[in-house]
C-alpha cells in the first residue's frame, strides 16, 4: 500500500504521461452552448475516457503502441456553461499555455465551435496555419440566426483569422445554398476523401491543424451525434485517409462532436476511441 | 373526396375546435435554449401531439370527455432559436391576443422558462394572479451562472413581477442552498402535494396560473426528462392533486420539461398526454 | 400578432406551397394493418414531417433547394384501421383526386400495401404505367398465409393490373421458393441496383411511379423497419440510383416501411428524410 | 453422454412435468392480430420462458417451491397469422383437450383477444364460470371499429357468452365513453383493486377464471405493453390483490399483452416472469 | 493560466478534498467478476462519477451542504480482473490503510461481492461490527454453484467472521429454498423496511457498516441492475430509513449493484447519485 | 387435436429433422463466463433462435431452401457456470457423440472461448484438421491476465493442438503487442478477407472447421457484441467470403459472439441468423 494517496480517477488508456514529460496534451472541451444537464456533446470527452479501455493500446494499422507516446491526459477545461465568449477564451488560453510549453494540444470536443479557441491560439504562433477539416457540414455560415459564433458558423470564423487558401474540407455533404456559394472560398471536397494526398502533398511544409467532425462519418458507423448526415465516410475510408496524413507537420489537432447518449449501443463511443489512438500516433 | 383540400397534419386528441369557437387555445412554445437541433424538451410539444391518439378522450375520473371541450390546437409557435428574449417576447404577445379575445392559454413547454412569457401576458390583465406550481426544483435562483433568464430561475422572476404571496409550491425536493433560504417568501411544500386542498380554499377568488413540471413526478413515472430527481410524486398523487384544483378559477396553465428522446418506451410522453386531457378538463 | 388564428401544425420542411399551387402533393399514409395503438409503420409519417428540420432543403447533390419546389405537405389520409379494403379505397379516390388536379401525388407509407392504392389510381389514367421498385423484398407472393392484400403480396397485386413488363425491382434479397419462381415474370435486379441505367433508358417513353420500401437499404444505414434484412444498399448506392431517375416522367411515387420506434438514434428516420428530400427534387 | 439425444431447448424455469403427470399445462398464445413479423405481444410467451432462468423457483411470499408443482410447459400454439377466428377455435381445441385430461389451463398471451378462447372451452365444462379480471381497460366495447373480435371488446365478448354477474374486473382506468355506461353491468373497481377479498368470499363456490392483462400494473412497473396508462397498481398492490385469491377454485388462468420490445431494460419481462410464478403457485 | 498543470479528471460532485484533511475516502471497486470488457456493474463508478453534476449538492432532506462535508474521491482501485481473492485484497488492503489513517471508507459497486474486502478490513479493527443490509436478495448462499466468492453468498461469508447477531437485512425478498432456512440465523425484514429504527436503537453502541445493493429499490425506480426483482421499495422509503440511520456509529458504508448499461434513460445512475449524496452526509 | 401432447417449443427456423435423420447437428453453447444472470452472450443462442422467423429458408444467394436440410437443433447444452473447464468437457462430449454418429457438429455460442471445446472433439477424429477463422480479433493471447482458457486465448490454444499450419484468420484488426509478435506462426489477413479463394484452393484436401466470430463484421452492420471493432467487413463481404467456402469439406463449424441485448434493434440477431442460414446451407 502506497503511503501516499492521490486520486486514481483514470484518463485515456495508455496516456499515462505527465505534464512535463508529455508531447501532446489531451484535454476535453466539453461544451455544447447549453445552460442546463443533460443533452449532447457535453458528455463526449468523458465518454471517451471511460470507454477507452475497450480498446487495445497498440495500431496494427501503424504498427505502433500508444503506450510509447507521452501523452498527457487533463481531464476537462471547467466552462461557465451559457457563455460562449468566456469558453473560447478559456480554450484559447490553455492551448496557448500547451504551445508556449512546446507541446501540441489534441482536444476533445464538445461541439465543433470550440476549433475556433484552439485555432485562434495556434494561428498567433504559425502564421501560415492550415486546417484540414473532416466534416458531414460545411460550417461556413456567416451567421446562424443571427449569432456568429455557432458551431454552424466556425469554419468560416477560421477563415476570418486565416490566411488565404488556408482551408481543407472532406466529406462535406450537408450546407445551405448560402454556404454552397460560400464554399468557392475553400478547398472542399464533396461526399468523399480521396483527395487527401494532393492536398498533403501541397501542404507539407505548412503547419498543419486537423479538426475532424466526427460526423463526417456515416449515421451507420456513427450514429452518436447531434446531427446525422446519411452518406458519409466508412470507418475503412476514414482510416485511410488519416493515414495519409502523416506527412505532415501537425502542430495541433481535435475531435468533436460524439454525443453519446444518442448511440446506446455506445459503439460511437468506441468508434471515437480509435479515432482518437490513430490520431495520438499520427500526431505524435 | 372533399372539394378543396385543405391540411389534416393533426393536433392533440379530441380538440377539434376552431380557434373562434374555442374556450381553451392549446400552443406548443418548443423552446430549449440550444440553438442546434436534436436535444431535448424541443420535441415535447409535437410528441405530445403524435402520440395522444394512445389514450382515450373520455375521463373516468371526472367522467368528462374532451370531445365535447371547444380546445383549438394552434400548433407551435415558431422562435428564432438562440434569443431568449424575443422569445418570451412572442409567448407573450400571443397569450395577450388569445386572453384578449376572451379565450384562456394553454401552453405545452419546452422547459420552464417559458412560463414566464404567459405570465407576463396574464399578469398584465389579472393584476392579482396566484400561480401553483407543481415542481421538483423550485426554481427560484437570482440568476444561473450569472444568466437571469434560466429555466432555474424562471420562479424567481415571476416572484419580481407578481404580488406578494402569489406563488404556491408543491413537490420540491431539490434546491442550491441559496435557493433553500430564498424559498422562505413562497409558500413551498416539500416532497409531497398533501396541502394543495388548503391553498385551493385560500385561491378561491384569485385568479389562478397553474405551471405543472412535469419532473414534480417520480422518474419511475416520468424519466423522459432532461434533470430526473428522485423521490417525486406517484401518478395517482398528481392526478388526485389536480382534481382538487376544480374549485379554482384557473385563467391559464401549463405543463412543460417533457423531454421525449430520453425515454425511449414512450411512457414519459402517453402520461404527459394524460395529465394534458385531465388539466383541459380542468381548466375548460 | 395576426388578427386571424389559424393553425401553424408544421409538415415536412421546405414544403410551404398551398394545394392550389402544387405540383406535388406530399401525404402519410398511416397504415400498418394493426386494429391497435402503437408497434409500426403507422407513425413513419408523423415522425418524418417532425424530424425534417433535422436536415437542410438545398442538396448539394442536385444543388437545388426544396423551398423552390411547389410542394403541399397534406398530412395523414384518416383511416378506418382494420379495413384494408377501404384504406386501399381512400387511397385511390385522394390520389384520383390529385391526378385530376393535374398534381403528383407522393405518399409516404405505411406499409408497402398501401402502393397498391396510388398505383391502382394511376394505372387508370396511364395505361402504359411501369412501377420501378427498390427493396429487399421481391413481394411477389400470390397470397400470405391465405391473404391476397398484404405487404408481402403487394407488388404481385401490381402485377395483376398492370400490362406485362412493367414492374422493374432492384436491390431484392429475399424471397420465398414461391416468388423465387414468380421472380421470373418481372424484372429483377438481385442484391444490388447497377442496371437502373438500363431500365431508365427502357422506359424514358412511359409514365413511371417509384415506390422506395426503404428496406432495400443495408439494415446498419435503416434498422427502423419491421423486417431488416441484411446485405442491402448504401445510402450511396440508393442516392446514385435516384439520381439516374431524372430521366424519367415520373408521375407518382412513394417512400414506405418506415417504423420509427425499432431505432430510437432516430437515423432511420433522417434517412428517410433525405430520401424524400431528394425524391422530391427529382420528381418536382 | 446419453444415448438418446433429444431437444433440449427449455421451457419456464421450474416447470419439469411431462403432460402426463401435470397438473397444469402452461401454453403460449402468441397472437397479436398482425400479419407481418415483429412489432408486439407475440414475443411475450418466447421472452418469459427466456428470461425465467432470472427469477429463483422458490416464493418467500407463498413460502413454496415452483419445483414441487407439476407444471408442463408445452411452449407456443401454433397459429395461421391473420386470421382470429381460427385463432381461437385452436386455443378452445387445445383447452377442451386440457381440461378433458384434467389439468387446468394456464395460458400465456399474446394480446388480450386470447381469453375469449380459453373461456369459450372452459364455459362449456364449468356453467357457473365466473371470470376475475385485472386490468387497466374495461375491453367493454360492443365493437372496435366495426370490428367485434378485438382486443378491444374481449371481456364484452366474454359477457356474451357467460351467466349474469360473472365478470369482476379490478384496476379499471381507461374506457370510452360507451364503456363507461356498459360497465353497469358487471363489476368493476376503479382505479384499484382493494375488494378482492369481498369478491373472493362471494366467488367461493364458483368455478373461477383469471386473467391479468399486465397493464393493470402502473406503467412505471410495466412499460412493456402497448397502451401504456398510469395510474396503475404497483406490483406490492398486485402481489397482495393475488394472494388473496387463493381461497378459490380457480380452473384456468391467463396473463397477457406483455410486448418485451417496447422495455429494453428486460423488467416488463422479469415482472411477467415474477407475476406467472406466483399465479402458478396459486393455481396449483 | 496556472504554471503547474496537473490532472483535471473529476471525481463525485462536491468530495474536493485531499486525501488528507478528508473524514471519508470515497473508492471505487469496479469488479464485475467478468474477465470481459463491457457487462455490468464495472462501469458503476465511473458513471456515478460522470452523472454527479446532474444533482445538487445540497441536501433538503438533511438540511446539508456536501460542499461542507469533506470527502476524498479516490476513483477507481485497480482490479487484475478474473482473480476474486486478489480483488478481495486488494480492497481489504486499501481498506485497512484507510481505517488506519482515522478516516472511514466509503466504497462504490461493482457487484456486492465487493463487501467482503471492506467488512475484512473493518472487522479487524471493529471487533463488534454489525452490519445493516438493504437489499433485494438474501446473499445468504454456502456457495453457488461450488465457488463460495460469489455476490449470492457475500452476506453468508459476512456472517461467518462476524460475531453472532451482527447481520440485519431489510427489504429482502428474493432467495433460494436454502437461503430461506438460513435466514433464521440473521435478522430479516421481508419486502419492506419499516424495523429500521428499532434495529438502530438496538445498535446504537456499536460499530456499523451499511452496505445497500441498489436492487433494494422497485425496478421501477431502479432498473440499472443486473438482477432487477419486482416488489421493492419506492425512493422516498429508502430515504426516509437512511434519515433513520443518523443516529448510529457508522464506520463505513458502501453501494452497489448499479449497472449502468441496462437502464438508458440514466435514471438509475441518478438515483445512485443521490442516494450516495444522503449517504455521504449521514457518514459525515 | 393429437392425442399426445408433447412440447412445442421451436428451435430455428427450418431445422426441423430429429437427430436421426439429421446430417447436422445445431446446438447452443450459452457460455459467457460470468457466475450472474444477464449480461451477455450467454443469450446468443436463445435469441437467435426466437428471432428466426423474421427470415425466410430460402437462399436467393445459394438458391437452396433450409427446409430441405437435415438439420436437428438440439437447444442449448446444460453447463454449470463458473467453471470453463468442466464447460468445455460438457462441449467436447457433445461434439464427440454427433461425430460418432456420423453427423456434423454446428455450434452457437457464446463467447469465443467454446470453440476450443469442438476443436478438441473434432482434432481427435481428424488429425489433419485447419481452422478457417473469421474475427476482428487474433485471440492468440499466450494467457489474458493469468487465465490460459479465456476468449482471447482460444486460438492460441487451439494451435497448441493442432498440427503446424492450421489456422487460416481473416478480417484480424485487433491485437495487443505480444499477439502481433505471434501472429507470425499462423496465416493472417488483416483487415479484410479477399484472400479466402486462395486458402479454399489450399485446403481443399482437409478436413476444416469454420469459426465465425461474428465481430469480424463492422460495428455498423453488428453492434450487438462485446467488444466492436471498428474497420470491419461489410455483410456483403463476409456473405461472399462464405460463399467461397463451398469447395471445402467442411466437419463441423460455430458462429459466436453475439451479444443480443446490445443492440435493441434486434438487427444484430436478425444478422445472426442470416449468416446461420448461409453457412447451414453451406456445411450442409
Amino acid at each position: 500500500m502506497k503511503n501516499n494517496i492521490t486520486t486514481n480517477i483514470q484518463g485515456f488508456i495508455g496516456c499515462e504521461s505527465s505534464y512535463e514529460d508529455a508531447n501532446i496534451v489531451l484535454f476535453g472541451a466539453p461544451f455544447d452552448g447549453t445552460v442546463s444537464y443533460r443533452p449532447g456533446t457535453r458528455f463526449g470527452p468523458a465518454e471517451i475516457r471511460n470507454q477507452s479501455f475497450g480498446i487495445e493500446t497498440f495500431s496494427p494499422y501503424q504498427e505502433k503502441d500508444l503506450e510509447n507516446s507521452k501523452v498527457f491526459d487533463y481531464g476537462d477545461l471547467d466552462f461557465p456553461m451559457g457563455n460562449k465568449e468566456k469558453v473560447l477564451e478559456i480554450i484559447e488560453d490553455f492551448t496557448t499555455k500547451v504551445v508556449e510549453d512546446n507541446k501540441k494540444p489534441f482536444m476533445l470536443g464538445g461541439e465543433h465551435l470550440v476549433t475556433l479557441g484552439t485555432v485562434r491560439a495556434l494561428s498567433k504562433k504559425y502564421e501560415n496555419l492550415a486546417v484540414i477539416q473532416f466534416d458531414a457540414h460545411a460550417d461556413l455560415r456567416e451567421d446562424y440566426l443571427g449569432e456568429k459564433l455557432s458551431h454552424a458558423c466556425v469554419l468560416k470564423r477560421c477563415y476570418d483569422i486565416l490566411s488565404p487558401n488556408s482551408i481543407y474540407q472532406f466529406g462535406i455533404r450537408s450546407m445551405s445554398i448560402e454556404e454552397h456559394i460560400h464554399s468557392k472560398h475553400v478547398y472542399q471536397e464533396r461526399f468523399s476523401a480521396n483527395t487527401v494526398s494532393e492536398i498533403v502533398e501541397k501542404l507539407k511544409y505548412r503547419p498543419v491543424y486537423v479538426t475532424i467532425d466526427l460526423d463526417v462519418l456515416d449515421p451507420s458507423v456513427f450514429p452518436g451525434t447531434g446531427t446525422p448526415e446519411a452518406g458519409g465516410l466508412t470507418y475503412k475510408e476514414l482510416q485511410e485517409a488519416m493515414l495519409k496524413l502523416r506527412g505532415l507537420n501537425i502542430v495541433g489537432a481535435d475531435i468533436n462532436e460524439l454525443s453519446p447518449h444518442y448511440d446506446r449501443t455506445d459503439v460511437s463511443t468506441a468508434v471515437a476511441c480509435k479515432v482518437l489512438r490513430e490520431m495520438l500516433l499520427i500526431v505524435e
